[in-house]
């Protein structure tokens, strides 16, 4: 099944999504809701971020194909040494935009790129589980673009500007319940174009072990989103650049590129 | 002027510091608000961390004599490269917890210290702001403790269980809207013993420099925090013991410690 956020006419609401309609939720998507009768045409509303995430975290470095692409362009020696070693991170809801919003490329930033990854929708509170247990606390997946500046800020001592400036992290276009998150393909397109293409089955850290992972110090809540990670190639981001994270099962995640 | 968020018979409201008593605000503190004629006694309710932040940051390394402590007990090459570059990150909002609240030390970890820092509020949405600016869109300051568990942790490559674990971001009693965040006190106590003083002079980035800073890259929301840095030495934590975070001008942020 799909869950969509949505607005029209000031109002937010979760839906199902049903063909090229969407079929209204009332209560809350995280504990009491039915599905009513009221329908809205996917084409006339707009499709928001697919939750409000308390925390956006990251995994990266999580594919040996990725890895083996960044070395050649940045730190060889910190990226294998850091490929090790479970390191999430949080990219800050701040970042967050979703389905058709503009990815705004700062000002100071020489290089940007993309990096389509699929995302865990957390939907229980999760404390201290087992990865048997992490597809309990999972509602579904999307799809997120990491999206990186690098060049010039690459050796900062922190990932702040790099990675979690503003409208750095879309997400969506919605929810989909029911996939094996180990079988899926990333496919990232821009301007149409396919650039990458790779199957979740290379994380070297999978779903279900990142979520027991990161439960066993944090508590993660309903609707915490988790980039999981960049399958292989990334590449530059321009002004007027149209970027698409697919992920057939799920849909497609679409978003323009500007100059700030 | 000081603003509480307070909880009575499981509501929540937030209220003005009146002695020993709190005034009833309505509306939203961060917009529209009016204060009514209701009290309670500040011992009769539960108070909570001030704001409901959307990002939680934090600016580490941030006094010269901090960094000289924490040269003596760690990479001194890492510790005196960072402590030259700004570079915030972000604590993470499932770490916050409020005043009582018990610091919960992880199985995992085997040295875990406190850290008494001024926390800069946010009050409205600042973007690209300068440090002139920054006096506008701060509403107050409190008392924070960031922290930390290092030890067999203090060479992970990322900070997120060091730094981000449940219950290490204690924050509160509550919100200062009239200092000078340049010319107060931090005064760290373990069991009633003064452990550590410093006074906020002695920042590198001074409160108006970080919100500038950091709204270069990313809006920062009303409510969010800033943690700004210790300002001297540190020492670990133990079950049982109370650790105090005193700002004369503010309050005392007052947290009890236990074993998981």
């Amino acid at each position: 099944m799909k869950f969509a956020r949505f607005e029209t006419n000031g109002w937010e609401s979760y839906a199902v999504v049903e063909g090229d309609q969407l079929r209204v939720i009332q209560g809350d998507l995280f504990g009491q809701h039915h599905f009513t009768d009221a329908r809205y045409p996917i084409s006339g509303v707009k499709i928001l971020p697919p939750t409000r995430p308390k925390s956006f975290w990251a995994v990266g470095l999580n594919y040996a194909d990725h890895v083996a692409h960044q070395v050649e362009n940045l730190d060889a020696e910190r990226i294998t040494r850091d490929a090790q070693t479970f390191r999430p991170w949080q990219k800050g809801v701040s970042s967050i935009i979703g389905q058709d919003d503009t990815i705004v490329l700062p000002k100071e930033s020489d290089y940007v790129h993309y990096e389509g990854e699929l995302v865990i929708v957390i939907g229980k509170p999760a404390r201290r589980i087992t990865p048997e247990e992490a597809p309990n606390f999972i509602l579904g997946y999307t799809c997120g673009n990491d999206v990186s500046g690098e060049g010039s800020w690459s050796n900062d001592p922190s990932n702040w500007r790099k990675k979690t400036s503003d409208t750095f992290g879309p997400v969506g276009p919605w929810i989909e319940t029911d996939i094996d998150p180990q079988s899926v393909d990333i496919i990232t397109r821009v301007n149409g174009k396919e650039n990458d293409r790779g199957s979740t089955s290379g994380m070297t850290f999978n779903c279900y072990e990142t979520v027991s992972r990161i439960s066993q110090f944090v508590t993660l809540h309903p609707g915490d989103l988790i980039l999981t990670g960049a399958p292989g190639a990334v590449d530059g981001l321009k002004p007027g650049d149209v970027v698409e994270i697919e992920i057939a099962e799920i849909g497609t995640l679409r978003n323009p590129v500007a100059a700030e």
